[in-house]
């Protein structure tokens, strides 16, 4: 069965107030580093699947509207993409 | 000055455990999703940094390993794009 390699990027709406990038943005000022600005935290999800690609895209928009991403919030996005057959078993590189 | 939009990604490293993605793996398998495996959950940071395109590479690869990530568990990434002139005060769509 054909095995699927998704990406999944979690980001906070850009209307909601993000304390984690705030605080990352402030301890970077300290660090002298004034010209960084809008830092803003999200998640990104790796997982594999496998099955059929059109059934496991439906599957993938599921997972990540209900499951991954509180659509209230944040947006999501994410990357589908196959992995070679022989390749299926291996981990990649650390 | 030149702005940029820098994304960065952080996972954790293919031998540490990630206990975030196994509670998310298996709340999938519960939901009928059994054909998906190996999740792991990551970081995922957005930010802007301003100055020239040289100085702004070295200093978000020093934010990036010192700051954003830690590299005795963590494997980290980043893309780095300039911010066309005239976008650079307006701010992404929801």
């Amino acid at each position: 069965m054909p095995t699927y390699h998704a990406k999944v990027f979690v980001t906070l709406k850009p209307s909601i107030l993000d304390p984690q990038g705030r605080t990352v943005e402030r301890a970077l000022s300290h660090l002298d580093y004034a010209n960084v600005s809008g830092v803003r935290v999200g998640k990104y999800i790796e997982l594999t699947l496998s099955g059929e690609r059109a059934e496991v895209e439906s599957q993938l928009a599921d997972i990540v509207e209900n499951v991954l991403s509180n659509p209230i919030m944040e947006n999501a996005r994410w990357e589908l993409e196959a992995v070679p057959m022989q390749e299926g078993r291996e981990v990649a590189g650390a």
